[in-house]
């Protein structure tokens, strides 16, 4: 069982350290120190010796970070976490921060109104963020870079993971890694950059072709990766994490050195050095500029070709989605049919990756499962603990996002579910939803436009009925990678184009606190569309529909749907019959079949 | 009649102009220079005298510009002007060029492989035009500020024109200048500027109330204004414009001083100067920085408050609208009942400013009517002329694109017609645009997006056929001002998020080139909505409609609307039935009823 159900925070643990912190800031003169949720690869999920901001503070959600002065340690949280941050953290000496409202620099202000001398840890933050910082910051502040106080004080603190490399057969990635190093080394030359630091481990596990173990839900190695202009790379790793295979696959061309020697080869090398602000750890530029040698802010060079799925991964994706929705319907099939009434969230997390693991294929979960029943369900990030766990009653609405790491793909899905009868609010306010996700399921459109120009479609159902959902559309998604990736999103804030290969999801949802949560997931791939008779614009593209698992009927208000939504559902629904069926056992079949009855 | 449809373009002179115009370069040795179709206030119609462009080229289109060489002549036009540019311009000795995909550095790189001295009018192109032309210039180039040639060739060019200004009541306007000076001037402050010079003359016009008559189609005084951040204004005008009425107004606190004094005042104004990059001409930072003196790049502070329409201007406006949608229903009933077998479009736009002038308050048509029926529907910016002027004939779309300027508002409203049966395709791409069209009417959206957020909602309905039209959704609309004003649009470019008060143009198109052309067009103004029952997001905008006159429901196929889509459309009938009977001669008041019948 990959998922665990235990409690993770010790809101009791916090004072004590927070006031060996502050006699540590007192000791050194330091007015205010920085601490990040981040790591130095600046992940989503960290290793466990990278939980700074949880072994400080409690608080475990996977966006925030902690600013400290000798007197007061200000939680910075969004939205999404107001209601985990008062159950996890310690509020007689923590105080929350509603960010980004209140910006750090708009809060130190006000802690500190003389002023200071504020540290950060030049590994734990980008260029971006510091500059951000900068701008804001008063006469009065200084800023200096120096190693987070937390590594001192964190006396237990585990050990860098050591988790195996393997290869991604060539058949799965579609393009050795010596073809990928060739086109990126020839953006450098055309940049005119004679190197670029690959800090992303993701970024580094799609450009060699292979994936790692170190981090849990990721199959990604914590590596830096150093690519030269004639398409050598120098990949920072700990040796040993490489068996004589991955070491023949990655060849000649490519320089094993140890994890930590990329601060001085960073810092040595010769001629202008890409790093990218938004992601790359600042200590990077700041040791070079004190070197004299040139940086160069650019975007990673893997970011947008990794985003470009190639037909051998839009192919291999496309297996694990089908594999993963005969795993979700034999689930399904369980909860509608065999489910016991005592059944409880856990339950349900247990029971799905059961299905997935029943697969014989499943290397991991790809994220925590958020199994939110009833008020459960309102809270778009729920994780069920033996704390919270939740027995379903009677007129729940189930969230149930979820996803597998196989070899061969990511998934990610959410289907919402009824327990017993739906109420009416509930039935109007999915119908709303679904046609939203219908409106992006089906959407054809020109090139040239970007998350930002299109999110609105999935909103437009619920806007016409004063609601709405206080995330994005869609997130970009790996293949046998991380579930989260950039730079696409289907979002308001995204200003990439799409282009063919771009993976996204597509899950509007709506929430009504205290009482239900709704939320409906598919995974599209960016396709070049085929034309239509009668059409007279070319170049158009689509989306192309990776999962295929029934939408729960009972949940839809019929009347609300417009011809052509109930087409594109009635085709949607055949279509998992079609793929679906003969992956099923006898039972789950039958229950296919009677679930994706024509509308 | 305010509309003529006299062709005023003459290919044949173009050739002899250009050659003058090339002896001159060779003569100065000069390489290139720019000939733009702007005038120094960068209006969309500009003064006789100021039609630089179309006397050297012949093209009267209300975009485009020319780069002359000593041997080349490229006159870039966008997409919208293909066909035009052919009819108007000798190609003999002119080049068309594709703009923006081919860029004025790039045509030059090409016509002048070793480089030159290009020179452009620093009167006549903004700041951010000349940077973005120095931007993409190679090596070898010079780029140099110089009275433009034409200037000195066009030997009987017209003077400046001298149209008497006038005061805009009060109970119109809503604010008294002194007001909108200080809340102006407070900013001005806020960003520690000393003043902001304002060049465009709309704006002008909104901080002073007074409205100009140099200009035909909009309402605006050729000026300058240099707002002082004590609230004072000094107005660079021709004194002959002014009467006692005028002045009397003005008041103390706006000094006049002569038109082109601005010259000498910006350049010796003490402090820093806030100039605007996009619309103030670069002569007066080079002056400035000539004489070591400050600019500030920044936004004209006249732009968004101008945009926010008070109260009182948004009821002005809203009568202009009623009483000009008595004229367009009148004239809809001579279309449907009275019109000769005979007609064209030239009786079409006759008729249509017969009707608007019968009301009595037509000051001026709001821009030339476009009629463009059959195959010149297909043309966005149509303009009949006797020398295009087509009957109408069975089976043709007339698109009528028209608007009326009036003491109290600025109307813009697009129909399409049928004459005689329509074909099917043409009711199915119609429905299509009208469904879009529905769309951005029932739109209610939570406050912060712009337009490129919301565009694709009236694009989705067409792009699922592969359909689409390559303009905005919507221009800013003015009151008693000009027909097209930023900053706000409902377009992929505009990232000006909406604010209550602001008007836009709701016109989604269809153009099926050398077939036919649809486009339906609404005015709406941002307006707080009335919060749902059953909704929880509060603080939402929506659009109110402004025009109301019926939309032909013998072009809609009304098996492919929604039941909201139906809704929407039998409550606007409703309401145009309502609103506009009682301003009708009975026959009319007759046909709206019919036509008004609820589908």
């Amino acid at each position: 069982m990959f998922q665990s159900f235990s409690e993770t925070a010790h809101p009791d643990q916090g004072p004590p350290r927070l006031a060996a912190l502050q006699a540590h800031l007192k000791a050194h003169d330091i007015a205010a120190t920085l601490i990040p949720r981040a790591d130095i690869h600046q992940g989503e999920y960290v290793a466990p010796g990278d939980e700074r901001l949880a072994w400080l503070t409690g608080f475990t959600g996977s966006a925030g970070f902690c600013i400290v002065t000798q007197d007061n340690a200000g939680v910075f949280i969004d939205g999404r976490y107001t209601e985990q941050v008062r159950a996890q953290v310690d509020m007689r000496v923590f105080t929350p921060v509603n960010w980004p409202a209140t910006k750090p620099a708009a809060w130190l202000k006000e802690a500190l109104p003389e002023g200071g001398a504020v540290t950060y840890d030049p590994r734990l933050h980008t260029g971006a963020e510091i500059e951000k910082l900068r701008e804001g910051l008063p006469t009065g502040f200084t800023l200096s870079p120096q190693e987070t106080p937390i590594d001192t004080l964190w006396s237990d603190r585990p050990a860098r993971p050591e988790g195996a490399i393997r290869v991604q057969p060539i058949d799965l990635a579609g393009e050795p890694h010596a073809s990928k190093r060739a086109r990126l080394a020839d953006d450098l030359v055309e940049a005119d950059h004679n190197g670029a630091l690959i800090t992303l481990p993701d970024a580094i596990a799609w450009l060699l072709n292979i994936r790692g173990s170190d981090i849990p839900r990721n199959p990604i190695p914590q590596a830096f990766a150093l690519l030269h202009d004639d398409a050598r790379v120098t990949l920072f790793v700990d040796a040993a994490k490489l068996d004589d295979t991955v070491r023949a696959h990655l060849g000649n061309d490519v320089a094993i050195a140890p994890y930590d020697a990329v601060f001085e080869a960073a810092e040595a090398f010769d001629g202008t050095l890409r790093l990218d602000k938004s992601s790359a750890p600042i200590i990077f530029a700041q040791s070079r500029e004190a070197a004299g040698r040139n940086t160069a802010w650019g975007e990673d060079p893997c970011l947008l070709p990794k985003s470009r799925k190639n037909a051998a991964e839009i192919a291999a994706t496309r297996a694990a989605h089908l594999r993963d929705a005969a795993a979700m319907c034999e689930f399904l099939t369980w909860f509608d049919e065999d489910r016991p009434a005592t059944t409880t969230e856990i339950d349900i997390a247990r029971k799905l990756e059961e299905c997935r693991a029943a697969t014989g294929a499943l290397l991991d979960i790809s994220f925590d499962t958020i199994a939110g029943s009833g008020p459960h369900g309102a809270l778009p990030h729920y994780r069920v603990t033996e704390a919270t766990n939740r027995q379903l009653l009677d007129g729940d609405l189930l969230v149930l996002d979820s996803g597998g790491q196989y070899e061969d793909g990511t998934t990610d899905i959410t289907r919402t579910l009824p327990v017993g009868t739906p109420g009416a609010d509930e039935r109007v306010a999915f119908t709303r939803v679904l046609q939203g996700m219908i409106a992006v399921s089906r959407l054809r459109w020109p090139a040239g436009y970007a998350g930002r120009d299109l999110d609105a479609l999935a909103r437009y159902p619920l806007w016409l009925a004063d609601q709405d959902y206080a995330h994005g559309t869609g997130h970009g998604v790996g293949v046998a990678l991380c579930v989260h990736e950039g730079p696409q999103r289907l979002s308001k804030v995204s200003e990439v184009p799409f282009e063919p290969g771009m993976i996204v999801s597509n899950e509007p949802g709506y929430y009504r606190q205290g009482a239900f949560g709704i939320r409906i997931e598919n995974i599209v791939v960016v396709t070049e569309a085929t034309p239509l008779p009668g059409g007279d614009v070319t170049g158009k593209l689509c989306f192309e529909t990776l999962n295929f698992v029934p939408i729960d009927q009972r949940l839809i208000d019929v009347g609300m749907l417009s011809q052509g939504e109930r087409d594109w559902l009635n085709d949607y629904h055949a279509q998992c019959r079609d793929k679906i069926t003969p992956l099923l056992s006898k039972q789950a079949a039958e229950w296919l079949n009677r679930v994706t009855a024509s509308l």
